[in-house]
């Protein structure tokens, strides 16, 4: 089997963990989980050169400085977005960039994955797919009926994955629910496996101007070093989509791998809570802090003491000039704060 | 009726409001209700020159600053303990250098009282019953079944006020809900009026040892500008002991007065958080903060805004490089926290 080519995205910002994530410090950068940024952990799970050719990481200038502090592969392209067009056209630039049979596997930054092997295993499965000329998706096992997510209706199997009934938006409740008991559905991670021509050839069949305005912006490219600049003005006149509306929900060769990985995507602090390794009452301590008679409850400081008495379920963060207190289900809603709305 | 003099104990320092509350700063000198300090409310009370003399202070070396930069009576006199010894001593100080029929009104600098009226009222009061050599305590209205105060039972009505039947210690739950139900049963709010003459000699009846110790002291004390020092060795060869120990429990000339004043010893952040005004939801804001979904939290910050989603009956103080979480239970236990022991 030919070597994987990993496709790291590492764009927007978001601000459903502030105070921690900020503007000018986004979630893939920070480590949450452990020593390392998850930006740092999505490196090193495709870091092993028998398996994973060099990687490719897609950004914007904004987070262009904290990509190469970050970055120790001494191998990896850069591709710096002049904007922010969604995630169809980024994996587009890296296509375009990578030859033509070349496998991708396009992987978010901000995103955790506790159980590495599993990872790799499933990516090998979704490469000999993919070489089969198959677009494949990780289909991550529903283990809640959580209405944050994308789901996949498994349709039948072959080679070791199976082929894609349907992709199906964010539910509802009680669709969630219902998915979860029928047990054919997975989470749609956001993660895909494909051979590069084969994604430019199906992305071209249903978006070609996006195709025209890339090849031009690829075209007229400058490179400096490792980086590589795409022209704005003709990336900046592309239509943004997603790659599941532009090309996954479209394709008639959708596929999918099931795993089980310990997967997460940290969207909000209560998931971030939920994939800590906690004590025996369910808390998780990050920094300085004491806690007494407290079951439940996350502190994450990045320099004050937090010191709790008598708490349950709660979220306290401490960072720099802003302290958050939410309920789980609160933290839901943080970003609906003045202090998460106005940096 | 001749003038009350104020005399005011500004000891101790206590961890009960910690992290706002610290050894170099502590409670009576911090505006924890309003923007003026419990001293400086405390020495307001006072203030009306027709009712009060001049006040005495009665304060350590460690505290002499912070009463030095709140002090604004111009004609007040401030008693520098070489160390502390207990109320009795504290008291006697003050007693001795004023004149023998001097009618003292002792005041704790540390707790709120909210009605100003009610208290020069009962002040009033209790200086006609001490000009007829009463030695007389305020008794504080029991709103509720108090583990934390001492209780005065209530004897036969006298002159405004009542004799005392007997002083009680602390009481468990239990007792203390007893006390409520039976209703002759008022807290002991550490206030006492007493002559200064009457005070010394009931004192020197009871303990001796300790007059001829404090007599010395004061004998030799040295006195600079306002302040005066009585001599180290002396004083502090003192066994210290409470007023309520040393005299009031013992004394035949024990009488109080009744007092609905809205008086707290805000002896912890619950009690803090219930003697401040809240919102329609219970929650009170000190410092920058925003509350979204909250009943019942109080918020007290010195910089960093807190922002609290989805949070009920909790209190969270923010203060340097320390942070407290907990709930109105928890708050009696936060003298057990290593920030609170460690300072």
């Amino acid at each position: 089997m030919s070597k994987i080519y990993p496709v790291i995205l590492c764009g927007g910002s978001g601000t459903r963990l502030w105070p921690k994530s900020r503007a000018d410090k986004p979630k893939p950068f920070l480590p949450l989980l452990g020593r390392k940024s998850l930006f740092e952990q999505t490196l090193e799970r495709s870091a092993n050169r028998q398996t994973f050719a060099a990687p490719t990481i897609v950004t914007g200038q904004k987070h262009l400085d904290l990509v190469e502090a970050q970055l120790s592969a001494p191998d990896a392209a850069i591709i710096v977005e002049p904007v922010g067009k969604n995630t169809a056209p980024a994996i587009a630039l890296a296509a375009m960039r990578l030859p033509s049979d070349a496998v991708m596997l396009v992987c978010p930054s901000d995103h955790y994955i506790k159980d590495t092997n599993a990872f790799v295993a499933a990516a090998e499965m979704a490469s000999s797919l993919a070489e089969e000329n198959w677009l494949v998706a990780f289909g991550i096992e529903a283990t809640q009926p959580e209405t944050g997510y994308g789901y996949i209706k498994r349709g039948p199997e072959m080679g070791g994955g199976m082929q894609v009934d349907r992709f199906v938006e964010k539910p509802d409740l009680a669709t969630a629910i219902g998915f979860l008991e029928d047990g054919s559905y997975s989470w749609n991670g956001g993660i895909f496996c494909f051979r590069a021509g084969l994604f430019l050839e199906e992305l071209e069949r249903h978006r070609p101007e996006m195709v025209a305005h890339l090849r031009e912006a690829v075209d007229q490219a400058r490179e400096d070093g490792r980086c590589v600049y795409p022209d704005a003005g003709h990336f900046g006149a592309i239509d943004g989509d997603s790659i599941d509306y532009a090309v996954m929900e479209t394709t008639e060769r959708a596929a999918m791998v099931p795993v089980t990985m310990g997967w997460s995507d940290i969207g909000n602090w209560a998931a971030l809570h939920e994939a800590s390794d906690s004590d025996d009452h369910g808390n998780v301590q990050h920094g300085k802090a004491e806690l007494i008679d407290c079951s439940n409850v996350l502190v994450h400081s990045d320099g004050p003491r937090i010191s709790a008495i008598g708490i349950k379920d709660a979220i306290i963060v401490a960072d720099g000039d802003e302290i958050l207190v939410t309920s789980s289900k609160g933290a839901q809603r943080v970003g609906t704060l003045q202090g998460a709305k106005s940096q």
